[in-house]
């Protein structure tokens, strides 16, 4: 019948969005309330503002301009306002941060998770919707509160299982960048492009390389496909301003090699350890257990370093005061150069940090799709913005922040068998006799009470072989069933589906099926036993 | 200057949404996370659905259509897809049911938690973003299933904190009420608007009585407002058969009575404690502790009555034997009718169920914003609803599942003092000497390294009363001060704030700073001291 012919909705979520499944769920669920945990020890405390914000208040900028068409998902109320997704949880922080400033503790530490929107294009991998768990300090003006947010960067990689040695926190400081600009002619508002341009090369050192730098410094770059990208325009003078800059880790490498040929004594073997280790780790001192004191000799080597570079700059000179005070703070509750590292190389996008910024990097090897092994890089990063809450106020709001990629971090855990693994499937009673469900589901609920996941079969029980393909899907570890002859006996036939299932794979279905994998025990023991087979 | 004139932007949600602070985020998640941990142990798996659907997906309606004007925040991509939050979370399920049915174990079992969004007009208390808390189990048409959701919402009650006696999940049919109209002659395609009507009627007996309900089932009833709702036009013979529905919680109490009145030796008292009970608590048998031999009772007596009432209609004795069904499970089980009632009251809006409905009500009292006490009310809710996943796939889908009202349920145990009461401040180290920053930090490090909750205060600390009014507004226990005289004595001085919090309330604040609430200890013993004083 025409009438019939009802066009159905199509059963799929909208592009760029996904359904989280089972472990899926649980282990980021997991891995979220241990970095719950460590921010609660530091202080912090929880915020949860609603996934909607006016337009007016989120502001249209997103925190990375070089991508400007990176966009909201906006509406229009009726006759009313434009709403919008949150597409961060900073901006929220600075509209809660304004609105309740007489309310709120001042300094406001706070942390937030959850889901923040992209109007972006999707593609593999790259979700519209995605999880951000932020810890923020707003209110202090103070490098320590920075500090204090790079140790708490630390403590929380270590509490979800990022092995010492396997991460370092990398600290740089905007003003040390805007110094350097400074030397090399770049401050005044007309060179604002020339910035952009200097600090988004300066970014991509890991992958360009010093000459790839040194060309977008200049007149520009030919990539591999032939396109070009204009440079900066600086003149070779210039250019090597910056990139003594950025080539300052190799010449910390250099010096203390130098360091090494001219000591003698004692201090001979640890000069010469530390310029092999940084040696071997090439641009990354962080990486692989670095020996304490070498990883101090790198600190303060690079900041001798830096300080020499900004020298005639004011701002240049007080950034890297402040990376200096950061260190010795962070050195005075332990944590050092092994696990934070001072690094001219972290810019961190371009939009509103005004001072230290700092980046979470994984240090172990991957291996990438082409089974190359590579360095599994950025799961957070942060920084100073004093900007934001002004936006709504007008006065000056110090504030500083970190925000952990919670996929990239939980895929980093993944990779590390840190997660998942052991799904813990539910027993399954299988329905031999439908009239006798009632005992079944007592089954079930003794189990239940005893606190073991358990499940009935609530399918149609006709077919016992799609109770254990359900059991299997389920990856349940035991079958408990119980035909007449069973009831009749008082007794529940146990089965041991995960041992069943390594025999299974070396047997066939018929000769499993009598296999010890399962046993006949007293109806009155049912609890005891699943116990007994689940090794409780 | 002109120029500076800037607009900006208000610092505030839109309307109707709102933000949650520290204790209020950590209340409700301790709530999910335990109720999590029920429905894991019942079987079921999480899913999580993004915010965003098409809205071809979601479908229009909701599931209760006597507010059809409640609406979706929905918004058009760029030539593409209309695209909208969920309003529940059960629209989500029917599309992943259907997108995933050749994946999924079938049955599928799943829970969910998370925001919904309403576009509704906010009023007090009514927010237009707010938590759902699902379990549902799709592909059992069996009442097995059913039975088991009303269980596991009693264990869930329990383990969040309502103690047995205090909540009651009462459980009716929906076939019933179809067996109740075919009776009084309302079973046609062309009495749709009566039904709803009498549906409707029912649903309100708590609220306007029978004489309201018996109005509205004939010509109408004006409200004390004056306000007339057009009734549902039956006729007197018609209105009765209904009413004898509707009181059919009455008719078991007289028989109840009677069979006291009758009974002679053992039983007597066994019958007038029942009867008595009942009276005591009017219509609600699940409230406060009824005998167990009691409850069962009521059970019993209620579906001999129903089964009485729809003898004629073919869907209502299938209904009533459905609830004795799930009644016969439970109590299998061990979950007697002094939590588990079968209550032909319970109505649950008129959208999709078509089965067995059930709903978890609070039994004990608060008192409302008049002084009055009254009952706390529902809590939870679900049933039966074999139609939503057809609408992607055209097959029949049996589903049956349930959903907790969050905030109504946390708001519970704030009244039954459940939850709250202890926020756990952090210990505050305070700043005497900015440049000793590095070791006050060191001290916070090492009482964070014991797993004490701490910080060391970062705001401007010249003003050291500000200090004192942070550490009160963090409800700190304990504020650390080390001054010069202490450093050079190699001392520090903890401040027991809670003590001295307490001594203030009758003292003056120079009384205050010389009082015994405060202790001078070795630096070395920082940690162990504060755990003395915070009897860790």
């Amino acid at each position: 019948m025409a009438s019939d012919k009802v066009r159905r909705p199509r059963a799929e979520p909208p592009k760029g969005f996904r359904d989280y499944f089972g472990a899926e769920v649980t282990e980021r669920k997991a891995m979220l309330d241990a970095i719950a945990g460590v921010y609660h020890r530091y202080g912090f405390d929880p915020l949860e503002t609603s996934a909607v914000e006016t337009v007016e208040a989120l502001g249209k900028f997103l925190p990375d301009v070089d991508r400007p068409n990176e966009g909201v998902f906006a509406w229009q109320e009726e006759d009313s306002d434009w709403l919008a997704l949150r597409y961060d949880l900073t901006a929220p922080l600075a509209r809660v941060a304004a609105q309740y400033r007489n309310d709120l503790p001042s300094p406001y530490r706070r942390y937030a998770m959850g889901p923040v929107w992209r109007n972006e294009k999707p593609g593999p991998g790259r979700f519209r919707q995605f999880y951000q768990c932020d810890a923020d300090t707003v209110g202090s003006g103070s490098v320590a509160a920075d500090a204090e947010i790079c140790a708490m960067l630390a403590d929380a990689l270590e509490e979800v299982g990022i092995p010492r040695g396997d991460y370092v926190v990398k600290v740089n400081n905007r003003k040390v960048l805007n110094g350097v600009m400074e030397v090399a002619g770049l401050a005044g508002d007309d060179k604002h492009a020339e910035r952009g341009i200097v600090l988004r090369a300066i970014d991509k050192i890991d992958r360009l390389g010093p000459e790839g730098v040194r060309a977008l410094l200049g007149e520009g770059r030919k990539d591999e496909s032939g396109d070009f990208t204009k440079g900066a325009g600086l003149n070779p003078e210039q250019v090597e301003k910056v990139m003594a800059f950025v080539a300052a880790g190799d010449a910390v490498k250099s010096e203390l090699r130098r360091n090494a040929q001219m000591s003698f004594g004692l201090a001979v073997g640890v000069y010469e350890d530390a310029a092999k280790t940084l040696e071997r780790h090439s641009f990354d001192p962080g990486a692989n257990r670095l020996d304490v004191l070498e990883a101090e000799m790198w600190n303060s080597s690079v900041l001798g370093h830096l300080e020499r570079l900004v020298q005639t700059s004011a701002i240049g000179r007080q950034g890297v005061a402040e990376l200096r005070e950061i260190s010795e703070l962070l050195a005075a509750q332990g944590y050092l150069a092994d696990r934070i590292v001072i690094d001219p190389g972290v810019v961190r996008g371009l939009g509103y940090y005004t001072g230290p910024v700092y980046e979470a990097e994984l240090t172990f090897q991957i291996t990438d799709e082409k089974g190359r092994p590579r360095n599994f890089g950025s799961v957070a990063g942060g920084g100073r913005y004093d900007g934001l809450v002004k936006r709504f106020t007008g006065q000056d709001v110090p504030a500083t922040g970190v925000s952990i990629g919670v996929d990239r971090l939980l895929a980093a855990l993944r990779a590390k068998g840190r997660v998942g693994g052991s799904s813990e499937g539910p027993v399954v009673v299988t329905v031999m006799d439908r009239d006798r469900m009632a005992d079944y589901m007592a089954m079930v609920g003794e189990l239940r009470s005893a606190g073991i996941r358990a499940e009935a079969y609530l399918g149609n029980p006709k077919n016992f072989g799609n109770q254990l393909k359900y059991a299997d899907k389920r990856a349940s570890p035991i079958a408990v069933i119980q035909g007449g002859n069973e009831a009749a006996a008082g007794t529940v036939i146990l089965k041991d589906l995960i041992l069943g299932a390594r025999i299974a794979e070396s047997a066939t279905l018929e000769e499993w099926k009598d296999r010890p994998a399962q046993v006949e025990v007293p109806r009155a023991d049912l609890v005891a036993a699943v116990k007994r087979m689940l090794g409780q």
